[in-house]
């Protein structure tokens, strides 16, 4: 319990709540309180859990919790982290406790459950749009004055559903909004200066409503040329900033802070040097990043990016340490059918294959020791619930041994667990943690 | 509730439960008992859910569920249906009331949440090696004495771990193995006949164990070029077939009946053909089919698939009229940044990607009525939340617009949904279905 701190969010009742037997990796067969998880004396190398289990480190967790309040501390900066990678109110929890200003989500019911586990700050790094969902949150608002949701637009006819909502539904308060700027190709925001300083107007006239600030995603601009890229993130952010100035010159912004949010989990350095440089204008900017995979990075895209990002900081980063990989996929062997295919309880359902499929760390055979695999050792394929690892030469992983995977894309294997289990340095097993998808 | 039959499983806690705001699709600012989700009045077109939402149609999947049923007996085999497609409670109840003689799963927690729910006879078509995932089943085995599971083995290690612990788990009856045979390059199963009648005479003559029957996966022979793979489905068939008169006659079959089982979704006519004509051996031959994904087909990889099958049944099918699509996930435009692009409210998280990407099936203007879509919209990228909508000409289709997709490969569509709603051809909500993923 003591293991992550809980931020103050509202958690007593997810331990208190039975885990359910046919949880994916808990060996349990009856329900079991989640606040003795710790207690059971599991340990994944033994195979005392049911495989394929996910794992988080809780060293490397810590260590990139701390690396990245340094991070912002350094550029003046804050961070509310996107929530929507894990959906795990400990993980929040966590987050908050180490400073994070606010939790990012993508959508309605995110928001709606992170809510009740105690959330108290939310960007909404999305349109808002579907009726119910808009009801839903402003509902949300009405019953809980002090709850703050930031929402992004970038239509007039979006501004116009929230303006007569906002405007119906007795809140008390304007509903914050963030103009979204985007990019030429990309997703989301607008794609001219001239019509975003139109849809802020629009904003700060409408009933209901009041300009909180700008938004940008830059995080789409991963191309096979990274200078060029980096440039692109830079003029984006440039053009972000300036924007801000314009706005700020009509005095269109409506509260006591300008927001200024970007930030995905590439380039998050660039927007920090960007945002925390603003100044002069009519009121204070408050900088806000949204990294979201930095709490756990990966073995794959993000760990590429991130590295990148440890090379750009130089000097400026945390001794030289980068964030660490937290989130591992253990299997066991299922079958060694041909000599150079080994078959893994592992598949589509159990870890992400979107940006790359999981990337082999270690096998180890319970109540003997690490076995070794041969260099070039991979999954190159995966089924629902298998995984190909190909043995480019002899070996001698067994039926049973356990193979230990890092993932590439976070976002997409916390998606398929409702239970990771937190493991120190050894793999035992400390607590269960919730996701909330 | 009486709109999908429950096959005598124990629903009813599912049903009593409180949905919670925040689980996806679900227009809910309070906690809501699932039987009243049928009485809320909601419509999908009318924008009344939240969006994304995942859909079934309850006619579609009444209808595959008597193609489904009509085709067993036109074969004479059984169904055991894969269950890991869908993991639903509510669907394996109307699939068993619809004559399935079991359910096939893929994990052992897969098989405890079935357990849960009253599923009362299990095909685990896959290998069980981990020392917790036997403990559990066994476990349940033990405590009830009229469950029934069928394990599969293809590797001695596999064998061994099996008879130990069912030898020493009182179990008062023989854990029933199913020999699996595969398919040089492909997955699990004994590559060679020799190989597979050695592993059957271990299995025969293990304390604890018996030899049930052979199980193999012709699903994966899937290439571009057709023709071959049905010659490969049908002559690994045929392998299968004479695996089981070479072993009957070496009567080291152990139970009342020899199974046989394969079928997945693609080939499972050429499976009942191959096997409901078996005869002649010692003792009756079950032929056991497993498709999972004949229940909802889909808008992609099944459907044209399916189509195959149906082709080949020619006349002997239902008045010439195939398996129907079923699962829709409707989402609303978020954005429309550029004239050729319109950004959905679906993503990665909510909508399979592994198969192909989602197929547009229509767009609706809440309150108004259904908004043509250009020949040739599609969509070509999905982000974790959010679905590129490409508009090759010009289109009225405006933020605040529903877009219906169908999808391919349902079972990583479901996984992605803990709650999808039964749908009339109205889009008018029924009632709220599980899935235990």
């Amino acid at each position: 319990m003591t293991i992550l701190p809980d931020g103050g969010l509202q958690l007593a009742g997810l331990e208190e709540q039975s885990l359910q037997p046919g949880t994916k990796g808990l060996p349990i067969t009856e329900p079991l309180r989640q606040h003795m998880v710790g207690m059971q004396g599991w340990n994944v190398l033994a195979a005392d859990t049911s495989l394929p289990v996910a794992v988080l480190k809780t060293s490397s967790l810590l260590h990139n919790l701390d690396w990245m309040r340094a991070f912002c501390a350094r550029y003046d900066v804050v961070l509310a982290p996107h929530g929507k990678t894990t959906m795990s109110p400990q993980l929040f929890g966590a987050q908050l406790a180490n400073g994070a200003w606010g939790i990012t989500l993508a959508t309605a019911p995110q928001v709606l459950a992170a809510a009740r586990c105690g959330v108290r700050r939310v960007l909404l790094a999305n349109e808002l749009v579907a009726p119910a969902d808009i009801r839903a949150l402003l509902a949300l608002l009405r019953d809980d004055p002090a709850f703050e949701l930031f929402v992004l637009a970038d239509s007039a006819e979006g501004v116009r559903r929230l303006s007569d909502a906002a405007a119906g539904a007795a809140l008390g308060r304007p509903l914050p909004l963030l103009l979204e700027l985007g990019i030429a190709g990309q997703r989301t925001g607008c794609r001219s200066i001239d019509d975003a300083r139109a849809l802020a107007r629009m904003i700060a006239a409408a009933p209901g409503l009041q300009l909180a600030g700008i938004e940008g995603y830059e995080g789409l601009l991963v191309s096979d040329d990274r200078a060029a890229d980096l440039e692109r993130v830079n003029t984006f952010l440039a053009g972000m900033t300036d924007l801000a100035r314009q706005l700020d010159a009509e005095r269109l912004f409506g509260a006591p802070h300008i927001l200024l949010t970007a930030g995905g989990s590439s380039y998050f350095d660039l927007v920090a040097r960007a945002f925390g440089a603003v100044n002069g204008l009519s009121r204070p900017v408050l900088p806000v990043l949204r990294s979201g995979c930095y709490l756990t990075s990966d073995h794959g895209h993000y760990q590429e990016l991130t590295a990148e990002l440890d090379e750009r900081e130089g000097s400026r980063g945390s001794a030289g340490e980068g964030l660490r990989p937290a989130l591992e996929v253990w299997s066991v062997v299922l079958s060694r059918p041909e000599a150079g295919l080994a078959i893994l309880s592992m598949g589509k359902r159990d870890a992400s294959y979107d940006l790359g499929l999981p990337h082999v760390l270690a096998a180890h055979r319970p109540g003997e020791g690490p076995v070794s695999l041969p260099d070039g050792a991979r999954i190159d394929k995966m089924n629902d619930q298998h995984a190909y690892l190909r043995l480019p030469e002899e070996s001698g992983l067994r039926v049973g041994d356990l193979v230990g995977c890092g993932i590439s894309h976070p976002c997409t294997t916390f998606d398929k667990w409702s239970v990771l289990l937190l493991v120190d340095d050894d793999y035992n097993v400390q607590r269960a943690i919730n996701t909330l998808f």
